[in-house]
């Protein structure tokens, strides 16, 4: 291989695995939107639910597990999907993760991702932050949202995948 | 090679190439954090400096090719310094180059990034965008505040290295 | 009527309602700000309390339509006090609302409306949603910082009518 | 008519006139995407270029006419097209313009136009200024970044109409 | 004393009291930057913990202030620590304090300082307040990742004195 | 004097000067409410009219020490008006001004205020930045947009005193 003044050089290749951590409850096209994005710039992706036994979900992990497998079967050699407990940086260096990827919406998921990023730099600073922009048609939904509308018996299935709609407007009929 | 599930799977590795756009007049530690860091994300990194006829620039380019190559020396194996003339996406696409890569110190600077990457997108949309956060130390230094400071005769050895200092200093005794 | 060429042209003219859609728990003088200049812009407006099981108000939604009828009895032939339940864009196409007013007192508010707008476009493209900065002198009151006041016995009579002032002290002293 | 008591009201109607001013160098479909929307908001648009003699323009004031007035040619009854000089609040006094329509595509346009408006409210308290959210398709065009990808002799047909796409390749020929 | 221009002048000096407000819980090194660096501000500093039944806290009031009282231990002549309950200009009025000091991390912090800013304004109009920017290092910290980090029995000793490190570990070891 | 407490102190007091530094070009009700302002926190305010040769500006510097002057005459006793040249953090020191006030109209502002906090800190550590929000009324008068309104031979009373109004509108007159 030449580099762009023509001398031959050599490149060490490495694989790069990235991490895509979030509550995914529901997936999104936002989410799967990046999911997608991201292969791109790594090798491998572990998309990572992060259990929180704080925060009330509207979907069990179990179920969060599925609905991303389902969503990602198409990427299956280059995504695997997880759960994880803990602090982030301590999963990113038990699994040789380079870093963390961050779908950015707007200015407040950029400020609260800032503030993220730099306690987890002074905790583990080998492990970068990748931010990337949502898709603009995309770039606005929230699962919160989608949560919401579905609340009131409406199709969501402008902003998650078929499989994912029926399930949500299931969790609302119960 | 195994993944988290134990399984032997079989990984495709791609060379990826990154780019690190500017008018680096001068590159400042700001600017060199953000090479240095990117070495975890892209397997070959072009810092390229945009040719802007219409801005007045204190170096020329060849001199900012000089100070970048200087500044970079040591990481030679991974980083190419180059200039460019026209549309960063066409570079791109003539040159293999993956995605590119944005330092973002604040929200103007992420406001300003999100109108070019959504044209990016629209003219070529293959083409990722990353932002990568300013080191917090280095996070508000920008190249015109160190020109400002080296036109009243003052040390900018704080913002950029010292070889970039003296170039510095001494345009502003001419 | 002649244009600005001097030509004579026919316009049709529709009747624009406008919706005002918010907890007003209680109204404060920037809600009737925003009410009273709105009477520029459309014929009619309703103005809207979503009732909000989830979250906890002072005043119940009675209260809330007393203190508003009160508070707009001079706008009569314009506003009219309703709430409503469920989706703001199905209660818009249930009763022909051309649009939503939204006051905006400052960047939180707007990239908040930002998503609910992106989320109605979607769901009735047909209904736009107006932005309307809120005064300078109103601009940073809000309901919540006006319970929190009279929560202390504290007057809040510079920031809601006195109706709305004696009420809210009156539940604050049981 | 009824209103929503099921009470015989009735309404008085004004014809609303707003207006939607600009560079509009040239205008691109994110101008278009607000004059369709306004529709639903009054009954006649004003669509007027700023003549500002400081400023250095692509298209000469002739030719910003011309292209609104092709774009704009299916809304004929709806909008006029014209161009001013002096200060906005003036034109609208002596034109009878009830409001200001801008068009907000992200937080740097709001906090400018937040300047703005408040010092028209001082100047005109009688006008007022609506905010409108450029669509998420539309949301990032300028027409400085329009002008700047056309003078790399590149298609501008994502951003503006064919018609103006045309005319502003010629410029960039000569 | 002279002046700049050489005059012979006479300034009254008053004693300048400012009061640092927060919950405090638990006290940080972003805190303890601040409060050194208000020393060239005022000549006595009240650091003043709000009482807020609302608000779960990690640590009692007591425990904060004695955690505050051994920060500020080499501070004694120039800070001290007190706990307070209702409004803060209440508080302030009946302690002849000056002005209020707020820190700064980011753009969330400052649009919600004006908020409470402006409503103090309208409440005790003598009464300023005064925003001073954390420092690059620290201005990421919040106590609330403080807890974050400590409630997964990791070292926050990057963040908090070592006497709070070893207070919030105990914590969440019982 | 007692402390909170009631134990006996004795405190030192220092006499505090700060520094308003600005273009004032010219100088606005804006201005003049923070320098009133200002008297709650410091024994003596510089305010200082920054030369900048590449900036071109309406009055010369002579004409804005005349304004300011004139407009500062009931608080001759606090403020006194000064130009300067150069770097801000070495006239600070030269002239042994404790801190820097700066007063902060909006989010555009804040940003701006904090690259130039962080150069200075570099520069000058000892020295502090405080930030001030402009009072609600006229937090949104800008220098520029007074000479803007003149420059249409429209009144600026509204936004600068008599005394400056007259003065203003002179220069757009030849």
């Amino acid at each position: 291989m030449k580099n762009l003044q023509g001398h031959r050089r050599y490149w060490i290749f490495f694989m790069r695995t990235g991490i895509f951590p979030g509550s995914f409850d529901p997936v999104t096209y936002g989410h799967l939107d990046i999911i997608k994005r991201v292969e791109h710039i790594c090798d491998r992706l572990i998309v990572a639910i992060a259990k929180n036994s704080q925060k009330k979900s509207l979907f069990s992990v179990e179920e969060r597990l599925e609905l991303l497998n389902f969503c990602c079967k198409e990427l299956r050699d280059f995504v695997e999907v997880v759960s994880f407990d803990g602090l982030l940086v301590d999963y990113c260096r038990a699994n040789s993760i380079s870093f963390i990827i961050r779908g950015v919406r707007n200015f407040s998921d950029f400020e609260y991702e800032n503030m993220n990023t730099a306690v987890n730099k002074k905790l583990a600073p080998e492990i970068e932050t990748l931010y990337i922009m949502s898709g603009v048609d995309t770039s606005l939904i929230s699962s919160k949202i989608v949560r919401e509308v579905a609340s009131y018996h409406r199709s969501v299935s402008e902003f998650v995948p078929p499989f994912v709609s029926e399930k949500i407007l299931q969790k609302f009929k119960t």
